[in-house]
This record gives C-alpha cells, structure tokens and sequence, in this order.
C-alpha cells in the first residue's frame, strides 16, 4: 500500500530539486492546497521559489477543516478547474493541510501525484512524514483516511518563522514524544528548553529522524511503528470528544495531556520509573496549560473507538523508560479512568 | 497501489473457500454491506452458506446510493457498530454495492479487509473484477475512489436467478464489450442469443477471463486496460448527465449508447471495417432501446471532464477491429459531437 521511497527534499537545494521533479513530471495541471493562513504566510515564498503557473484551493485554518464535507468540495473544486490524472497536488500548511490534502490526492480519479510543503513544526517533524493521511468524519478523528507517501516531500524551517506561538506548543509535544519513545539526548535537550522557539536546527533533525527512522522499518504500521502512539490514544479522544462540543482542543495541548496520562499508566503497567514519570510530568506541566476533562467516562467511550482496539481491548503504547516504548500494550477501561482522574483536572497531589 | 493477487472463489466449493477463510483470518467482526434489493433477495443465501453472525448495513439500491454522503454515513454506521481494523466487510450486491464498499472498506481506519460478492451479471463479469473502487461526487460518476483488490471475490451464479430483466440487459453490455474487445468467438456467440436471459455459464466464463486477462497484464490502469473503457467514455458522460438532471440512465444502455457512439468513431478514425460498425449498431439496437441525447454539446463538456484525458484532449479506447481494440485514441471534440449527432437520437438515415 505504501509507495516506494518519496523524494526527500531539505537544506539549501530543496526547492531546485523540487522544480526539476516538476519539469520532468510535466503535469497538466499544478495545483495548491492552503488553509487561510498558509495562503497569506506561506504562499508568496512559495510562489517565489517555484515560479510557475498554478491554481489555489483555500480551506479554513483549523481542524474544523479537515472534513469530508471539505474533501467534497475539494474533489469537485478540482474537476471543475479541469485536473486531470497527470495533475499534481502540492499541499502548503500543517497537519490539516497534508493530511487532508494527501487524502484529496490519493483518492481523487483513483490519485494523483502530490507533495506535501509541510510549514508548521508539528508538520515538518511529525504529521508530513510516513505517509497517514486522513479526515474527520462526524467528530471521530481520522475515521477514513489511507496509507500513501507524498511523492515529493520538502521541509523548508523558513516558513517556520512566521509561526505562531500555539503553533509552537504543538510541534513542541510531538519533538517531545519523539524524545520520550527513542532518543534521551533529545530528551535530556529539551528539559534545558527555555521556550519552544529556542528548538534549534540540530534538535529538529534529531525528530524528524526518529520519525524517518520508525516510518522506514514499518511503513504498514504493523508493529513497530505503533510505539508513535504514545501520547495519542488519550490525546485523540481528547480532541474527538472537544470536537463533538464544537470545540477545538489544539493537537499539542491534547497529545501533552494524552502523554501524562499515558506515562503514569507506563508507571503502573511497564515499570517506567517512578523519578522518570515525574519529569515527564514536570517538563509537560512547564509548558502545557493544565485543562480539566469534564468527563472522563464520556473520553473513555471515545478511547474504546480507537483504531488500534481488538475485540473491545483497549491498546496503548507505553513507556518503559524515557526513549524506549513498548508498542502495544493492552489496558483496563477502569485503570484508563483512574490515570484520566490521577491526571487531568484533579486538585489534589499526585501519586 | 494493488494488493498482491486477492482470492479467487468460483463453483461448487467457493462458500467453504470463504468459511475457511474468515476462520482463518479470525476478524474482530464481520460486517455485510447490502443495498434494499440484495437486502432481500440475497442476503438469506449468504446467511445460510456463510452460518456465523454478522452485522448488517443497508443503502438504498441505485446508483444514487453510490455517493461521498452514503460512504460518510457507512464510516461512522461501522465505527458506531464498533468495527476495528481486525474487522472485515463484506460487500453483496451489484456493482454500486461493490464500489461503494469497496472505497469504504479501503479508506475506513485507513483501510480494513474485504470480499466481494457480486450479485448482478453486471457486477460478476466486469465491476467486481480489478480492483476499482469509488463514489460519485456532485454529479460527477466515480470521482473518488481508490485502487485496491478485495481480499476474496466470490462469484456464484446462484445470484442471478433472482436478477430482474433490467439487470440482465446492464450485464450484456459489459459482456458484447469484452467481445468487442478481445474474445471475437464471444461476440458471435453473443449475435446468435434470442434473450440476455440465455447467456451460458460458458460464455460468463469468456467475459469473465476478458476482463481477468486484461487487469491481470495492467493492474494499475497504465495502459492495455484502458481498452476496458471502450464505450464508456461516452456512456460516463451519458450516466453523469443523467444524474445531474436527478434522472437515472442504466448503465446498461449508457453503455450501449456509448458503444454505438465509440464504433462510429472507430470506422472513422481506426479502421474499424463499415460491415463491423453495422454489425455491432445492430446487434446492440436489437438489446437496447434508443434514446434520444437532449443536449449533445452539454455531454460533450461533460466528456471533457473524463479521468482519462490530458491536457484538455479527449481520449478513448476504439476498436481496430471487432476483437481488437486500441487502447488510447485521441479524438477531437467536433468529431465527437458529430459521432453523438449520428448516433444518438436522430431520426435521419445513418451514414
């Protein structure tokens, strides 16, 4: 299911190499998918580098745009400019963006070529890479979605810096999963952070390579690859059940939450050490608000429809210790809302 | 793209094959996609052949059911009925059922395990066979969709014993075009029926190595399938204006309208010897009744907008011969309209 090696485009060459790819593709259509801010920050870069006709799609900023009613529209917004099966896709933003986007390609006349110009730092050292893409469809996230790499990827940290600081908190807590589920130093390097912005060019590359590193031995996600999800099984009932509210709990801030909960059940299950679950609790507290869940057993519901489930089980990645995870491990609903009411929104100390 | 050779269950002992199968694979659930009209005159067969539980979902019966809303409402239909990863869908029906379910299948938690179980002759000799998968959007057929195989297709002609008279015309068109384009013994057998009804399992067999040949050689569509799309460049058009006048044109005799069109424009343009062209007009207007194009030039945009063209130049498959097709033929937009003028609904003597 997964398309032989994308191109990989960064440093000073990228957008040459990306142009040449262009000429010898030679499609009969070039088109642009942004979000309302991507298309104000990011475009004229873009345009810039590439010089040469193309056409734009512009989808509202938020994960309120990566629905099925908005594939819809992007599908026929694509037949009706006339891209054909020799057209290209090239998608410029975050997350939503490239997943949406890589969706969009990968299905429209049965998928077309696109590329993904990742501009947010959750984007460029997370969501761009390994090829998941994906939708919402009624307020579950990534319900639909397929396997496909991008066919060109390029990673440019100039669009980083039009960022804001949100943004920044977002990509910080997936750098930070990266650290927690396969490299210490990083680790180590970000508890001397002093603000997200400070990540230096080094850190980032040491993310992106844990990610390329776990993607390539297990492109199908049928083992090793699971270990990504720590954090996130916690984290995407937070922002599914925030959906549901018509609310919108920012990727980052969910993920740090799923990760405090999901490193106390690494406690009490895989023997991360007591003194290592702290600091993780420590460095996510410094830098993600604290916010209560109104309702842990309507988040357990959400957990249980979690793609990762068999026969009713819920699985998580764990934690063993800080930079390596176990990747599935099979958790009680009851110890599950235990570390939700240990964790998120309770007053008392901490066990 | 394709999935490394699916499961082929065809004759007396395909149910077992399929038991066996599903013990073997051991899913977390078991879900039957059926629409109104399989719903009742198939689904107790599949119950007592299949004797295990299952879920069952079912969509209206008609291409209206093959849309971007329906394949919304069946993702969250499965994820509502707690349908995992592990859990596998199995589609009955005709070709609606089977591309439908097919793209569900293939997008749902980015992917999860499907059969086939084609009920219509349409749908055993030609839609359920390579892999094809989509919906319609906004009045454009197939618009999305994706490439993937089932993981079993299971073919039983015990199905077509309940298939009403219109299904049986659909199916022969599908059967005259594989003879058209590669089997000429087919299509002399095909001139000598008295009634759809009298196809023998042998000449089934014919079409249904046809089509199995061709997308065995070119799974991925990249060039000697193309010759599939004889007769149906046009007769897509044909059906996608029909849908957006929230009307239906079988797909049947879309096709057949578009074959008539397409071998009109094989004689002008390929060689295609005037006695043939005579030969398949009749043998077609003898199956299917004439239907008049209420707006050629608006068809013609619609022809426009094929997946097949590049560049703004329409492409077709033609024949060569009866037996022999070309599989890509680019034809002008007047010779086009010209060919529907011809053919479609005039009055006049044709030349």
């Amino acid at each position: 299911m997964m398309k032989p090696g994308a191109i990989w485009l960064e440093g000073p060459g990228c957008w040459e190499g990306l142009r040449t790819w262009l000429e010898d593709r030679d499609p009969d259509g070039v088109f642009v998918l942004t979000d309302t801010h991507t298309a104000r920050a990011c475009l004229p870069v873009l345009d810039q580098r590439l010089g040469r006709d193309r056409a734009v799609l512009t989808i509202p900023a938020g994960e309120k745009g990566k629905t099925v009613e908005t594939a819809s529209l992007l599908w026929q917004a694509l037949a009706n400019a006339g891209a054909g099966r020799g057209s290209v896709l090239l998608n410029l933003g975050g997350g939503v963006v490239t997943d949406l986007g890589g969706f969009v390609a990968s299905t429209y006349m049965r998928g077309i070529s696109f590329v993904h110009i990742p501009t947010s730092l959750l984007a460029q050292v997370d969501a761009a890479i390994g090829g998941k893409n994906g939708i919402d469809v009624g307020h579950v996230k990534n319900l639909a979605g397929i396997f496909r790499e991008p066919d060109v990827l390029l990673i440019d940290p100039i669009f980083l810096e039009t960022l804001p600081q949100q943004e920044w908190h977002n990509g910080l807590a997936e750098v930070a999963k990266h650290a927690l589920i396969a490299d210490p130093d990083l680790w180590r390097a970000l508890e001397g952070l002093e603000h997200p912005r400070d990540i230096s060019q080094r850190l980032l590359s040491a993310a992106v390579a844990v990610k390329r590193m776990i993607v390539a031995e297990d492109p199908g996600e049928s083992g090793l690859r699971k270990v990504l999800n720590f954090g996130h099984t916690v984290g995407h009932a937070l922002e599914s059940m925030a959906l549901a509210f018509g609310q919108e709990w920012p990727h980052g801030e969910a993920v740090a939450a799923g990760m405090q909960v999901e490193a106390w059940l690494s406690k009490k299950l895989c023997g991360l050490p007591a003194a290592e679950e702290a600091r993780i609790r420590i460095f996510l507290q410094r830098f993600f608000p604290d916010r209560p869940v109104p309702d842990p057993e309507s988040c357990l519901s959400y957990i249980r429809k979690d793609k990762k489930n068999r026969g009713g089980v819920i699985r998580m990645a764990l934690l063993q210790s800080i930079g390596k995870a176990i990747p599935v491990v099979e958790v009680p609903g009851d110890l599950v809302l235990a570390a939700m009411k240990e964790c998120l929104g309770e007053t008392e100390p901490r066990g």
